[in-house]
């Protein structure tokens, strides 16, 4: 293999756009980090799908100006992809219906010619394939990343592979675990869901409904939490219990031999995962009990998912053609 | 393909043994039904196996005394079959560990030698596969099958394969969707499950409870239902929320495009389904909508499951053989 053959790998976020030029071993040959422009509904997002196709066109420069090969190109995006229309709809990037596949194959084809395939993924999905394949979920066949960030979504790794569900599946930040009165509204317009509790920003939200006093997200309710403020640790309490309740049923409907947690909240460690652990040990009868481990490759998992599914197409074309 | 050429297929359930001599094409050349010995604990349900074993090799004798070749044999049981060892653990049938692979293997080798290979799978999941081969989910790729019977499992059909989870997955059944006071403890040794209040045992027993008549099965409690008793639709009731409850949750995790419900209490029809979906549209804001409709295998759904399992794995040796 041409040690100079590289992908163009770019995790679109509501914020920042995480890059990089990754060669087939998975070497990161040069990261950056880009800022996302402010979503407008008015123009449907497209200031951010410009600054998308520009990022993209600019890696794929600087690799062909530093010598590189330019293979394939892997974007991931926090939404809904429609496999068959490679559309997509993100609430965040103000996307709805936004023909993301076709602007890309435009882009790609006038800088680099027909030859370079483009792979569109959603970014938790990417982030879990990358734990699968080069993290912590690496060696598993039934298998689950679980980032609890600001919101919360699941990859499943299903008898060896990873889910797509036509891009529907691991919707589990979004399945309900919060009954009766507790039950609050989420933004999906279901009540009770996982995230209204568990996510790092539930967790603050609900810190300052509790107390009038607003904190800067969930690190420091944690913080809080390490100095014995009791509200901190009430919604700290409900958290915990949420994604017991969740990763139960995930163990129960799904056999998953380990679950790493990602997202901002792991950087808790020990705090977060044994009383989870414990949690979900105390609640098992006849299930396969899973490992509970933290993620291990942060932020850049989902830059390295979409660099590891770019390369997967580069090799599928490649047999193909043979 | 030789017309002749056949599989022995037994489902193998709690009272009864179906049974089958099947075509690649999926015809029935023969059927049966045989009982099942009542399984003692003392001997580790032996009396189970050595019928099941004796009923596998009269099947294959009776195909070669009709001139045809036996080409695999599957079985399908009620419990959770360890891949690895072949063996399985079924409460009905006192099997703990049983080595029925090995069993199997020895009991067709003798009748057969060494060339027919052996299936075993769960009685659900072959039910679900049987379905969705040549049933009610034909030409799906994400849906589910859900028998409610006297227990409840779910065979889940995930990007067009059906998941094993290594045996253990699709324990929707055993999933919680009763919560606070009104859980009650299941046989599993958990709180809340689904079937505790959805399976057809559930609804007969607790009308019972409520009531303090004996009901001749959750048919009795239907046939009171449409009487207009309001024990009975209380029960009913109860189900069909939590079994809403199911649904949602399946559908925001796993993103199926079809739900096919089988197992006793499907003979309600509409009744049944008309309200799931009811239900189920409510709820659901921005997953996709499932259709909910009935199976259609009905009691021969888990055998002929089996029958296209031992064909597929009779195709896959001769693939090999190659």
């Amino acid at each position: 293999m041409d040690p100079c053959e590289v992908v163009v790998a770019v995790d679109l976020g509501g914020t920042r756009m995480k890059c990089g030029l990754v060669a087939a071993d998975g070497a990161v040959l040069h990261r950056e980090t880009r800022p996302t422009p402010r979503a407008d509904a008015r123009d449907g997002g497209r200031a951010v799908l410009d600054a998308l196709l520009e990022t993209v066109v600019e890696l794929g420069q600087k690799a062909t100006a530093e010598g590189h090969r330019v293979r394939a190109v892997g974007v991931v995006v926090p939404g809904v992809i429609d496999a068959e229309h490679g559309t997509v709809g993100a609430e965040n990037l103000e996307w709805v219906g936004t023909p993301v596949l076709a602007e890309l194959q435009a882009a790609v084809r006038a800088a680099h010619g027909d030859h370079v395939p483009i792979v569109l993924a959603h970014d938790v999905r990417a982030g879990g394939y990358a734990e699968f394949r080069q993290g912590a979920l690496a060696g598993t066949t039934n298998s689950m990343f679980l980032p609890l960030g600001t919101g919360i979504a699941a990859a499943m790794i299903v008898d060896g592979s990873l889910v797509s569900g036509d891009g529907y599946a691991g919707e589990l930040g979004h399945s309900k675990f919060i009954h009766g009165d507790a039950a609050e509204l989420c933004a999906c317009g279901q009540w009770g869901c996982l995230e209204t509790v568990a996510s790092a920003a539930a967790m603050a939200r609900r810190y300052t409904a509790r107390t009038g006093r607003t904190v800067d997200g969930a690190r420091e309710v944690m913080q809080l939490l390490a100095a014995g403020d009791p509200d901190a640790a009430q919604v700290w309490h409900d958290a915990l219990a949420a994604l017991v309740d969740a990763l139960v049923l995930y163990t129960t409907l799904v056999a998953p031999t380990r679950i790493a947690i990602g997202g901002g909240l792991v950087g808790a460690g020990e705090t977060l995962l044994q009383p989870l652990r414990e949690g979900v040990h105390a609640r098992l009868t006849f299930q396969r009990e899973p490992e509970i481990v933290a993620a291990v490759l942060g932020e850049e998992a989902g830059m390295l998912g979409a660099a590891q599914m770019a390369w997967d197409r580069a090799g599928a074309d490649e047999e193909e053609q043979r």
